[in-house]
């Protein structure tokens, strides 16, 4: 079996029209699914990013199995997309355009460079080299 | 610019021992790196799973910047794996010869399966086939 490759990530919003808002006006992602008051789905490369709003997904959609799937965390998540240092100044111009603000600008010790900002639930996103963890053409390994 | 692409995916769980012993012994992902009390990643086909205990990520490592790079949601989340369908076999085998109970399993209007199991954690994790989202050779459109 090959290593387990993420199809969907998750994350969660109260107000899903102003994370529609923020996800494709400033991620430029397109919906690809909305259910108004439960979710909103972004096509991304080669996955999908939801964003719920827990106050839905945490009640059964069959009232005869009452946690029947449900999920629905409270809080501020995180999810980091892959950028390489080209795609990180292109985000940080279009980033700065948006009036978001760079919460940190990260230098890791092997090199690969993230920035931080706040989707406006107040998830940590950030946009990081994929060689921070071995990816990619520039990686040290190459792999 | 490319449409974003996922490099890490994250989850909470207050249990990290029991997030390790799951996402090794039974999802089969090698460990790349652990913080005792805080984290452990794990690598993923072209991306790293994040688990994290919220109780230690909502605090800053920076005690002059209070809410510095904090996250951590508290309550169930949902991630989904992409598996062809003789992937979604396999995983069936072995999520049944680890005693995980399959919490539904669902055909959808397009054709693609899906799986839900819980982790230790209490978190949603659904198996899936990409053409879920018109991804994969198998895809209507062969997207």
């Amino acid at each position: 079996m090959h290593t387990a490759a993420i199809l969907e990530t998750a994350l969660y919003a109260d107000d899903l029209d102003a994370a529609e808002a923020f996800y494709t006006g400033v991620m430029g992602l397109e919906v690809i699914f909305r259910k108004p008051g439960r979710h909103v789905f972004f096509r991304l490369a080669d996955s999908v990013l939801l964003v719920f709003r827990p106050a839905a997904t945490r009640v059964s959609s069959d009232p005869e199995r009452p946690g029947h799937l449900t999920h629905g965390a409270e809080g501020p998540g995180h999810v980091c997309f892959a950028a390489d240092r080209d795609e990180l100044k292109a985000w940080e111009k279009r980033l700065g355009e948006a009036g978001i603000e760079i919460e940190d600008d990260v230098e890791w010790p092997n090199g690969a460079r993230s920035i931080y900002i706040r989707d406006p639930a107040g998830n940590s996103l950030e946009f990081a080299e994929p060689r921070l963890w071995g990816f990619g053409e520039d990686a040290p390994d190459g792999a």
